[in-house]
């Protein structure tokens, strides 16, 4: 039994999105993240990634992380290229370059795209007004704008990024790049980009996880 | 054949280094980074990150990137998976479980490592110390205490990452663990982890890489 920890507003949601594109059916553990949590050591606090039950699962204290049998995985982008070579089908690699270019992408999306896109959903949403900065929202934006005319360009063949249809790469990428999207003047110049992420939150399995992630507590 | 992307004084090493473990034939093409050429634009300038025929290469304008005929990668972590498992024997995954945990190690060292780990590297060598931001590395070494601990517990039963053997997960983790090395404090308290650096760098595939990186200009 697959078990995935996490709750979905955190990046458990690009497991469960996947989960749910490949039909599979999983345990899910909604371990919120500790500062949300007001009384972390309280008898009745929600399961958080500092609950000891949750540490002796991923000692790193972060979500999501995935169990399957024995296996303990972590690293969200990870968990997806496990799940989908392992049980996800054509979400998965059909031979080594697209196994060798999905992971290109998951790497790409960690290091290129997120430590930026973060920064404009904390600063433009995820933070109350008065703890936003503007600045480092727009230093962001700047940061992009190569990764954003990278993957425009990527896109212009097929619609997908690798194999020429829907695959873990897209759901890794498009999960990234969505903290990005309260900064629309990065997706002026990038129509291949804007249909791209359209397609893919028009997805049943995407609006499942999304209709499942609205009704958490906010 | 195989061509590797990048000088040695750059996250190439990685990639060279694995192949010279896996016994590879490759052509090497030392591009460097744009910002270590005096006069980028010059006709006598060496090959770099902003040279028009590697922009056509990888347009993300970073090194490396591996050409394995028609395939074209980039991502450090990400060469060194494919190349593991498709070219490295036991140096890749035996099987489904494994090639998620390296795939894991890859995404953890990117996200919870380098991040912080190039801080110490640029802010107490790199820089010139007029240059060097003190703050800035206790800073990062302040995030990299668990993540120091996570190694070393997940060192503490065989001494490698993966399978109870040397795998590309070791090469990867130990690669961005190597820009932490001068805060030796971090690892006072880590064993296994100065025991598996140790091991790592007296192997002879990675003095061969370390050998030839010397020889680079500065």
């Amino acid at each position: 039994m697959l078990t995935i920890y996490g709750c979905l507003r955190s990046r458990a949601s690009r497991n469960v999105w996947l989960a749910h594109e490949a039909g599979l059916e999983f345990r899910h553990v909604p371990v919120v993240q500790h500062y949300r949590v007001a009384k972390p050591d309280a008898a009745d606090a929600p399961m958080h990634t500092r609950s000891p039950e949750f540490l002796a699962v991923n000692p790193n204290g972060h979500i999501p992380s995935l169990t399957d049998g024995e296996l303990v995985l972590h690293e969200s982008l990870a968990i997806n290229l496990y799940l989908a070579r392992t049980y996800g089908g054509a979400l998965g690699p059909a031979d080594a370059a697209e196994d060798g270019l999905m992971g290109m992408w998951a790497l790409w999306a960690a290091t290129e795209v997120e430590p930026h896109s973060i920064e404009i959903l904390y600063n433009r949403v995820g933070k109350p007004p008065a703890e936003r900065d503007a600045a480092k929202a727009d230093a962001a934006v700047a940061a992009l704008r190569n990764p954003v005319a990278v993957l425009d360009a990527a896109l212009a063949g097929t619609g997908f990024l690798v194999g020429g249809r829907f695959t873990v790469a897209d759901i890794n990428v498009a999960e990234v790049m969505r903290y990005a999207l309260p900064a629309p003047e990065l997706f002026a110049q990038a129509p291949h980009v804007q249909a791209w992420i359209k397609a893919c939150h028009a997805r049943p399995a995407y609006q499942r996880m999304m209709a499942a992630r609205e009704k958490e507590p906010a």
